[in-house]
């Protein structure tokens, strides 16, 4: 997952900031601090695939370490942290491994990151293409979906819940950071990222592939409970707030909606990418 | 929801990082911007009952404006942020309204923070009694989750899908802030937030009332599609990582288990939660 090569516009009118105000938000969020700085006092966030990446976090730490496509440089641990790892360092004697102390690691990543004890220091996992993807039979789509809380949540229930890739757009694509691994629970080492320049021309890749795509949507859309049993479906999300743009609205095979008998009628788009992953789960036919 | 009038440990060894880490994270992410002062510069979070809160976002002052239960002092607002608000202001003779520019607000509530022009300065609301518990077939309880973000996506689909309020305890109760409010999208000012001092007790309360609890947990669980209908269900969620107190799991008439087909066997507790209202709507006897 690489960095974003397009910077955020600088001003923007009161009018335009929710979605804007999100773009920018994500990018803070990614930098740590929520300081946009040009260039960041810790490597917490990829900036393009020779860059460094510091991950924490056991589960994180632990499903780097046993990603082999994953390129891992040094791990600084506390004496708890390697004991907690339960990792034998042996098998990786590529790694450099440098014995520090909880206030160190506090100050590599800030206070606030729940690091356990423990930073991998990695480079970025390259994104892949759409021509790469592994048989399987749920995929998820996320149309300029950028916040790493809930891009980091939504691998983790992908992965979870059995879906086979995540695919984004390379201009709004998540940028792979500490906050994001870590929200992920290490779903960005278990789960494929594809880059896509297009996203309608990649749906219709994946229509000639037997997908039947379905947007999440609320407008002109059949509860998503109504949706016919289909082979492999690719369920396609957009940003809070923003929804699914119009080029992808019209390309998917179908738009459908999660009903909510409350006062609100929608969810956090992690929760919503949960629920329909779930549910289209149980339409795949087996 | 009031302010958890324990304040956590001050200091923790590495070992015991996971949990009070999170806490510590939790009421850092509640002051904004990770730093635990003792005095906020800004009112954010609600220290207690007499003091005051910034809310900011459409969904969430919109919401707040709406709720006769929610004491309301004063709204700033820029102009495109009330012309978005499509709130007559005649309505609300007693909000004093203070016009001022997106920068403003910026420094208000932190240049992160999507105030989409306008903060609103209210009261939190007090905190109710089991023994307000309203007429409902499904609440959700809380055993310790604490973390702003999740607790307010929690709220979201506790709402969205119908659930008639939230059962916390008095020591461990999510704070009422701004980052609360603005994941929870207008849901704190839809939702009833009970405090109980005993959970265990509160449990049998809610049997004696005709629900029927279920924890959420992955040990000795049966999975939670073959929970059989019930009237009335309370779903009970613990802390990520933690999960649920032994008394707690204890006094559950059932533990049940979201069942992963991935390599990941947990999600992030406001997925499990959307998820698992979600099921447990459809268990409900009408």
């Amino acid at each position: 997952m690489h960095m974003n090569k397009k910077t955020p516009p600088k001003t923007m009118s009161d009018e335009h900031n929710s979605h804007h105000a999100e773009l920018r938000r994500a990018r803070r969020d990614a930098m740590q601090g929520g300081k946009d700085k040009r260039y960041p006092r810790h490597p917490n966030v990829a900036r393009d695939n020779t860059d460094k990446l510091y991950l924490y976090g056991l589960h994180t730490v632990r499903q780097a370490l046993a990603n082999p496509n994953r390129k891992k440089l040094r791990l600084y641990a506390t004496k708890n942290g390697v004991q907690r790892l339960e990792f034998d360092l042996i098998d990786a004697p590529d790694i450099e491994v440098l014995g520090t102390f909880p206030k160190e690691l506090d100050k590599m990543v800030g206070s606030d990151a729940v690091h356990q004890g423990m930073i991998l220091e990695v480079e970025p996992i390259p994104t892949k293409e759409l021509s790469d993807l592994k048989e399987c039979d749920l995929l998820l789509v996320l149309d300029q979906v950028t916040d790493p809380h809930n891009v980091g949540a939504i691998m983790r229930s992908a992965v979870a819940l059995g879906a086979g890739a995540i695919i984004t757009t390379s201009r709004y694509s998540p940028v792979e950071s500490g906050v994001l691994a870590k929200s992920a629970s290490g779903a960005s080492d278990l789960l494929d990222h594809i880059e896509v320049k297009n996203l309608s021309d990649a749906l219709e890749t994946l229509h000639e592939n037997g997908f039947y795509t379905i947007g999440l949507d609320s407008e002109e859309a059949i509860p998503f409970e109504n949706i016919k049993p289909q082979p492999k479906i690719a369920l396609v999300l957009g940003a809070e707030g923003k929804g699914l743009r119009e080029r992808t609205r019209e390309t998917c095979n179908q738009l459908a909606k999660l009903e909510m008998p409350g006062e609100i009628k929608s969810l956090n788009v992690s929760n919503a990418a949960a629920l329909a992953l779930y549910i289209s789960r149980q339409k795949i036919i087996k």
